[in-house]
C-alpha cells in the first residue's frame, strides 16, 4: 500500500499519530497537514508527522487520501468542505468516535465524485495534541470502517488497506452498530470514570491507591473531547447509561439484601469478561 | 525500628509483601508465617518472605508483633485467636480493607493484655497469592491505622513506625471514617469496574481499547476477595453506591437534555479531581 499524497485535517493526537505512522511505515510519499491552530502545525512539522502545512482547500485539491481527525462535532463539515475542493475519485475518511450523525450528514451531500468511508480507530490516550502523537498508536488496534448504501466497495478497501498498513485490523459495521458498540466499550467507560472522579472529595485522594487511579484514568481527558462525543452519540449513549444504571441497581440490591452468593455471581460475571480481555 | 520476631498470619499478596518488605529493609530479625494453605507457605518460604512456618498458637506465643493479613471475614477471629496465645504486651495489627466490623468485635474481647491496632495499607493488586508479593508494595502508600477508646497510644505508634519502616505513611482515623473513606476511593472503584465489565458483551471486547482496559482492570480481582469486603463494609458501601447512582443520574439528565454547558461542567469537575491525583 502506497499513497502519493496523504492529507491529514486536524493534527492533534490522532492526526499526528496517523502522520507519524504513515511516514514510519512508508505508506505515504508526501503528508500534508491542515489545522486552524498554527502551533499544532508547527509541532507536527517538527516531530515529522507532516511534511508540509497547507490550507484545507489546497491540501484537499492535491490529495489522494484525506483523513479528517478533528473533533467529532466538526468532522462532517470538514469532510464536505474537503470534498468540494477534491479531485474526482479522491477518498475521504475520518477518525471520529461516533459515526451515525456524521455519516448521515456526509453521505447524501458529497461533492465532486469524492468517496467517503466513515472510520474510527479504537486507540487514543487521555493526553491530547501532536506532542502526544505516537507512530505505534494504531498497532494491533481495531479500526471500525462503516458501510452504508452509499459505500463504494473499492474506496472501502483502500481505506481498510491504509489502516492495515498502519498496523491495525479493519472491522466492518453499519454506523448504527458502530455507535452502539463504542457506546458500550469506549464512551461508557469514559463516563463511568468521570462519574467516579467527579464525586470524589479531594481530601480523600491522599488515601487512594491503584484501583482508584486506574479506574479514573481516562477522566483526565476532559470535556473538550468528550462533551461533543457524548452529544454526537446521544441515543446510543443514553441507552448504555440506562443499562449501566440497571446493572448498578442489581449490585445495590444484592448488597442491601446481604446476598453473598448473589454478589459472588455478579462479581464472577465481571471477572469472566475482564479475564477474556487479558491483562 | 527493629522487631525481634514478626508473625504474619496469612501469607498471600499482602502478607507475603509484608514479609518481603520487612526482610528487605531489615525491620524484623525473624519472620514467621502462618497459613492454612501449605502451598502458600511453601511459596512464601521459597521467595524469602518468611523464615519459618508455624501454627497460629506457637507463632503467636513467640511473636513481638503479629500482622493478620487474611480475608476480611476471618480477620477478627484470627486476631482474637492470636491474642489468646500471645505474651502479655504483644501488639497485634491487621491489613483488612474494612475496619468498623473488625474493630468492634476485637476491641472488647482481646485476651492476655495484648494490644490491637486496626490497620489498612492502601496498596494491592488484582493479582493474589504470595507469587504476586513485592517488597516495594507499600512504598509511598498511605496506611490507615484506627483509633478507638480502646487504643493504646504506645502500641499505635509502634505499628505506625513499623509501616513507616516499610516505606508507608501512617494516617490516623476512626474505624467509621476509615470505612467511609475506603468505600469512596477503593471499594466503589472496584464495584464500578465490575459493573462495567459485567454488563459488556464478550463479542465487543475485540473493538475495545485502553479506556475500557484501564477502567475495568480491577474487576479481574474477582469475588473471592471482594464479596467479603463489600459485605463487611456494607453500610458505607450502600451509601457510596447511592451517591454514585445520584451522580450518574445527573449525567444521564444532562445528556437527555442535550445540555452542552452542563455536560462540560460535569466533565470538568471530574477532570479537576483526576488532575489533582496526578498521572
Amino acid at each position: 500500500m502506497r499513497i502519493e499524497t496523504l492529507t491529514i485535517v486536524g493534527v492533534g493526537l490522532i492526526g499526528g499519530s496517523v502522520g507519524l505512522a504513515a511516514k514510519a511505515r512508508g505508506v505515504a510519499s508526501r503528508v500534508i497537514g491542515v489545522d486552524h491552530n498554527p502551533s499544532a502545525l508547527a509541532v507536527a512539522l517538527e516531530i515529522g508527522a507532516i511534511d508540509e502545512a497547507m490550507t484545507l482547500s489546497i491540501a484537499s485539491a492535491v490529495a489522494d487520501l484525506i483523513v479528517v481527525c478533528t473533533p467529532v462535532d466538526v468532522i462532517a463539515k470538514h469532510v464536505l468542505a474537503a470534498a468540494k475542493f477534491a479531485k474526482p475519485g479522491t477518498i475521504i475518511t475520518d477518525a471520529g468516535s461516533t459515526k451515525g450523525s456524521i455519516v448521515e450528514r456526509v453521505d447524501p451531500e458529497l461533492a465532486n465524485g469524492a468517496f467517503y468511508v466513515g472510520g474510527h480507530p479504537m486507540a487514543g490516550s487521555e493526553r491530547k495534541g501532536p506532542t502526544a502523537a505516537r507512530a505505534d498508536l494504531f498497532e494491533n488496534r481495531a479500526v471500525i470502517l462503516t458501510e452504508t448504501p452509499f459505500t463504494n466497495e473499492s474506496a472501502w478497501h483502500t481505506v481498510a488497506n491504509f489502516w492495515i498498513a498502519l498496523g491495525s485490523r479493519a472491522v466492518r459495521m453499519t454506523p448504527q452498530d458502530h455507535d452502539g458498540a463504542v457506546a458500550a466499550v469506549s464512551h461508557l467507560p469514559h463516563a463511568v470514570a468521570a462519574c467516579l472522579a467527579g464525586m470524589t472529595p479531594l481530601d480523600l485522594l491522599s488515601v487512594s491507591a491503584g484501583g482508584f487511579r486506574d479506574t479514573t484514568r481516562v477522566a483526565g481527558a476532559g470535556p473538550g473531547i468528550w462533551e461533543p462525543i457524548f452529544r454526537a452519540n446521544r441515543a446510543a449513549m443514553l441507552a448504555a447509561a440506562d443499562r449501566f444504571a440497571d446493572h448498578w441497581a442489581s449490585f445495590r440490591a444484592l448488597l442491601a439484601a446481604d446476598d453473598g452468593p448473589g454478589l459472588t455471581r455478579w462479581l464472577a460475571d465481571a471477572k469472566r469478561v475482564r479475564d477474556a480481555l487479558g491483562s
